[in-house]
């Protein structure tokens, strides 16, 4: 059986995402929708796929599952929509950026029983999921203290940031995913936040914060903390730290060699990756053979549409704290 | 010349600091007050130092300063009394678990013209130290995020707890101090902050917590972040991270060892330190250095009795955050 | 333009190329030679390349260059035709077991004036360029001292062993290819060896050693030391270290993940990448990459079939030095 | 009981030894003996100890152990005197520059019973002794290589290379010992070594190396590799590694501080700690406390002067090596 994919987007994560398609025995690539003809061109033949509408994509049976990269505001909609065509969903996040927006999407899915993933690539890493499996196997005890570190080389353009729903919307919403991922199922309970404006005046004249931070509490008093900012001159900084009962773990860096120079002014390593697309392509690959895997076995969805609503719930309480300068209580 | 000590208090860190003023040229331990016989008896044979009260140490002219290790009830009464005998004083922290106490007090201290520090000893590790020589070089530009790490090996007895004024009063006062150390000259606004019962209920049963965080925002937009846990089953767990314009500096543990083992597991690295004599040793006989030459020469007191009272009001402030789970204001 | 290549022998490093240059934008895999029908249909099926004989593949004018991935007995041979043939040619280290062969083999490619690569994958490992990058940099000043030290996880069959040349020529080549990549253009006149049986006394039996340690001397006094062992419990193990007038450069190992586990014993971090197939993967590719774009613009050939003599003259050193116990000179 | 010490020779590492006796509990300084009289009323002022010859602290009843730091060529006769005086000796390396004064030496001790330690420091290092407590601990299996590196901050004055017997005697004698320290019981039977002239023309002009290796061979078949150069740019660089069937044990370097700083041009680290006099400050001390420990319990002395001979046998061999470039056998 081989699986076949409609790609809806594109852009850059659109490309990354047929990239790994092509790489994941039992599948291919079947069509392309992307309204700018060079976009779309690039993978009809870097794939051999071919170029068509969404509403084609969606009406040929012969296609099992979408890879929704469209720009936010188009991604409940095709969710909808694909979910009604009978077909396997993954929707890069967010789902939307208003939270009753998704909750009326996911009621659309679970009723037609889809099967949606949300491309929370990071805990696919392979060392964030190692960390991960630390935790499961007890290695640290009981969860107690998450430290999520997310800072991003420079900031993106302002532009981008006036529709992208703000840091806590666009970026920090991975490290929610994160802490809830770290977390286990202790479900959070509380959000304060608070965020400035240090690297890049335009980005506050624009109502957004580029250095900010994020406490979460659980139900059983797990606390989470998140610090972000949207420049780091050394690389793409990603760190996660857990402590627990019996132990900690840490995943560190990912830098671009392993070299060392030492010389009299001291010891010098390679600064890190310097972006997403470097420090998570085998991240993106292994999301993929997780939808894959999914789709043909039956095995468990993950992160599912309730995660990518969890996530933006959390953002949203964030945006609120910041404002109030009080804790935003969370529904379970 | 020679600097003459008198130590009021013989307990464990009133005999770090007279052994550390043995390895200090030009000084001498004259006089020791301490009321059990044992620990008084100690520090006579270690020193030379002859026994004598309170009242007998600040009326001998022939010793120029004090070292208040006493319980911490006794910190403000004994500075100012010292103050008003003309002596020179260091005082380990926290002056008074009361604010207000604090302020009456260095209004004394500050009428006699005294010189007073305050034990804020982790100034003075070589690492914090060098982070913060990175710092004042400019090699970060502009402070933008502390990160503070700190977690003990394991909590205090619940009695010691009971009347050590709690977490925030107690463990986090260094972390305040270190945050305001880092942060240079712009003074903290806000403080939020959070605690949880994690470690020992009897913790919790005696009104305390032993998790915590705090977010601390400065004036100008710049945010401290720091996390507390009594227990680290890996050792004395003391990190801090300043993240900037240019740039971040960190500065990592201390092992007990540099040795690695790798087998079929993987790479094996020693535990920590245990705790802060192990870990401050040095720092400890630094500061008295610094503080004996503050008095030979006329150098820079620092810490101050100020610095004493900023890290206390921001303890305070803490507490009343995790009560009210809003931010409190911090009159600057 | 694409360059079309032919696949001769389609074993683990066949297919590990044919993959490689499926990925290399502006070349096809047209045909491949093995006799074994599974190992060829795999290519073909992965490919699209036609199954061909070598007589056939030298024939083909439409084929431009070949990958020489046979037997080591086979190697020199085939080199031979198809420089004959007019192809450029990657050829798998060693061309040969015998010093002279390969002599004989190099005329040949001379008087065709073929473009011949030999497959040190190692000169593009990320880490050793980067390395390698550093010194022709200047950053170290002159090159004083080189410490090689590679280890494989566990020793390959004794069968292999005894078809394999030994220690020195099957294993260590590796080792004085890299020696020479980093001494630069000062040719080493001086190797000393020895060697134990310490991992497996079948090993021995089979007349070679699976411990081995090698000292080069060059004409200008530089050193390099190298020591291999066929066993090492944590994975496998390749650093180097070079060391000059102004500071030292070294390339540290690959560990599976970058976590970190603290616990009462101490920080444990993840083994080695198991293998050469993992540690080397992206080396393979960029080594292809390097040789089509030597095809194509005519840059650097490297390493040249110099290159591969002058490290089996090294390895046949080092056998006859291990034996006498003295230290063998070599030609330049 | 007190043990009363006796100094000979006051200077850099005799006051080092006499600040490490003032700190060790039962133990006093009593006599030095220095014919310069800055040097010893330095001790004097600092210690208490009274000014007295040689032969007067021989024949002083009351005085247990003398330290022995005087030039080389002084200690054999010292070792002597004192062990027919029935001093417990101290003596620093080497006991002298010729095994045979060592043999006859070491008969005189054996004669006398006397006690006699070595100042072979590093095997006091806490990173050094807690790799050999792996090994002891059976953590790594059977040894089976062993890699000493070793290089100073910069070269000592010509004059002292004139005097010091060479690189292999003066410096790489400290390997030979710390070689046979990580080997256990099993004897070094085989030595090949070679030097360069690399880092200063005048070393070779006067007759010595400044860049060197060794290769040691053990009877069972284990070998180590010791590396040395007279100058490195980033401090006193000592590590050591230790490979074996179960995995492989490894002490790092010591830097400045912890600190990192991170930035466009990557993570920089503290050089290491520039010499021998910080790096193993501690050393010093727990070598004397050893001793103490030796003299008063009776506990096994460590490193003996049997130590001292088989280091330097291991140099002599080296520097015939070199000359011969042959493997030079030395006897059990």
């Amino acid at each position: 059986m081989t699986i076949s994919f409609g790609l809806l987007g594109a852009g850059r994560i659109g490309k990354t995402h047929a990239t790994a398609i092509l790489g994941i025995p039992g599948t291919k690539l079947s069509a392309v929708y992307d309204p700018i003809d060079a976009a779309a061109d690039h993978i009809v033949q870097m794939s051999g796929a071919r170029r068509a509408s969404v509403e084609e994509i969606l009406a040929d049976k012969s296609i099992d599952a979408v890879l929704i990269c469209t720009p936010t505001d188009m991604h409940a909609d095709q969710i909808e929509l694909a979910a009604k065509a009978g077909k396997a969903i993954f929707c890069e996040k967010p789902v939307d950026l208003s939270a009753d927006r998704v909750r009326a999407c996911l009621k659309t899915v679970d009723a037609t029983k889809a099967k949606l993933v949300i491309g929370f690539n990071r805990r696919f890493d392979i060392n964030f999921a190692a960390a991960r499996a630390r935790i499961d196997a007890g290695d640290i005890g009981s969860v107690e203290l998450v430290q999520i570190t997310s800072r991003d080389p420079g900031p993106p353009p302002v532009d981008y940031i006036k529709r992208s729903g703000g840091l806590f919307l666009d970026m920090m919403i991975h490290d929610f995913d994160m802490a809830r991922f770290l977390l286990g199922h202790d479900e959070i309970i509380g959000v304060t936040a608070t965020g400035s404006v240090l690297v890049d005046p335009a980005i506050g004249a624009a109502g957004d914060v580029d250095t900010a931070t994020a406490t979460l509490r659980t139900k059983s008093g797990k606390i989470a903390v998140i610090t972000n900012s949207r420049r780091a001159t050394y690389g793409y900084d990603q760190r996660i730290e857990v402590h627990g009962s019996k132990g900690a773990v840490s995943a560190a860096n990912v830098h671009n060699n392993t070299v060392t120079l030492a010389n009299k002014e001291g010891y010098h390593d390679a600064p890190l990756l310097d972006f997403f697309m470097e420090r998570y392509a085998a991240a993106y690959r292994t999301e993929l053979q997780s939808f894959v895997k999914a789709i043909t076995t039956g095995s468990e969805i993950t992160p599912t549409g309730l995660d990518g609503l969890k996530a933006l719930e959390l953002a949203d309480a964030a945006v609120k704290s910041m404002q109030s300068k009080t804790e935003i209580t969370v529904s379970i």
